[in-house]
Formats: C-alpha cells, structure tokens, sequence
C-alpha cells in the first residue's frame, strides 16, 4: 500500500507531528485541524475502513482512542471531545487508511455543535422495519 | 440515575426500537435520526461521557460498535457511514450517558459530508508544542 498517504506517514516517508505509537497503533496531528490538537488515531497496518479491522485489533485501537482523549482533554484543557470515524467518500473520509478523529472543543471554536445535521422522521412503523433489517445482519 | 433518560430507556421505563442488548451494552434507534437507521450504542451502566468508561468495557463495547456499524451498512445498503461520539454540551452531547452514534450514509443525504468543520491552521512550531502538551498526559 506504498501509495497510502498514512502507510508513508507511519513509515516516516512523510513527516508528521507524532503523539503516539506503539507497536500496532500510531496517533498524529492532522495537518488541516477542525480544532488545535485535533488528533488523528490509525492502525498501523492498513485497513480501508473502519468496519475492515480485525475485532481483535479494535480493541486496542480504541484503548489507544481513549488514552488520546483523555490525553487531548487534560492536556489542552478541552471543555469537550468528539471522536469521529468517517467512512467512505460519502461520508467524508479523504485518506482510504481507517482512522479515528479526537477533536477537543473550546467555547467559541466556530465547528457547528452538533456537526451538522438535520433531523429526519420516521413513518408510522418505519422505525421496526429500520431495525428489523438491522437486526438481520448481527 | 433515574433521572437519566438512556437509563429509563434501557430499563424499559422508556420504550424504545431496540436493535441489540447484551449483559453491559445496548443499541437502540435515535428518535431524531441523522439518517433512518441512525443507531445509539450505549453502555448499560451510566458513565457521562466516553472519557469515563472503564478501559475494560471501552473493548466490549466497541466490539459492539463495530458489530452495529457492520450491520447497519449491511442491512440498510449504506454507501458510507459515520461513526460518532459527542462528549459535553459543547460538543453537541445531549443526554449526559455516553453514547456512540453510528449513522448510515446515503447519496444525497442532505448531511454535510464532513460533517462540518472548518480548517484552523498551526503558526510556525506551534503543532509541537500542542503534540507536548497532549502527550505530557499519556
């Protein structure tokens, strides 16, 4: 995967400002900040999506995601957080390398809220069909 | 807790279109979807914010997470999806019980595709300096 921009970023072809690795995880800052210290969290091997991990490897991935949070609240002194994994062009992930947003907030920061989405309405019904075909699929 | 809405909801106080429940962790539908099919995973006992579940359940309930995310972009032919948790008022948190937000994505959805933010940029140096001061805390 030499063409992924977070592959050459682990591998220090593509200089990055480091917060934390280990030996399967790796966390930098992103280079375009929602806000300052906006942390990147990624597997070190390469995974498209989210959904792609390995069950044995989110677990540490997300021990690692909430050492960072804790580490980004207290360490900026953050008065909130919002961890974010977008997947998929549509949903607005850039760099086909699964990874995990930590953002901390600060009064008047200027990022809508609540990230920005309008509310939609299910049809009398709608909801148990929803969750029916959810449920097919656990 | 029995003020706390998420509790009544998984005590049955409160009815709700449940997609999932195990010993420690329950998913249910957001009555004010993002999307339909927009999915609250949430861990049983009552934690205010992510930062505060104990490491031991963070690994379950990811699992979890993933689990429904799979689902989700399975059972509703998602194009995409967004996996979301919003901690403190600031941050767009509503209901004071942490919860983690997996909302499909659809063409056409009408949500802002990175979920909208705008860029900040670092002066000169100053990303280290915010990198020292999260990882002072790891």
């Amino acid at each position: 995967m030499t063409e992924c921009i977070f592959c050459k970023i682990i591998n220090g072809e593509i200089p990055s400002t480091i917060v934390y690795s280990d030996e399967s995880t790796f966390a930098f800052l992103d280079i375009n900040p929602a806000n300052k210290g906006h942390t990147l969290v990624i597997p070190k091997k390469h995974y498209e999506t989210f959904n792609e991990i390995p069950t044995s490897e989110i677990w540490h991935l997300f021990e690692v995601v909430q050492k960072l949070s804790k580490a980004v609240e207290k360490g900026l002194k953050a008065e909130g957080y919002n961890i974010l994994s977008s997947n998929r062009r549509l949903a607005g992930q850039e760099v086909d390398h699964a990874h995990i947003h930590v953002i901390p907030r600060f009064k008047g920061d200027e990022m809508q809220v609540r990230l920005g989405w309008n509310y939609k309405k299910y049809e009398e019904g709608e909801a148990k069909t929803v969750a029916k075909r959810i449920k097919k699929h656990i």
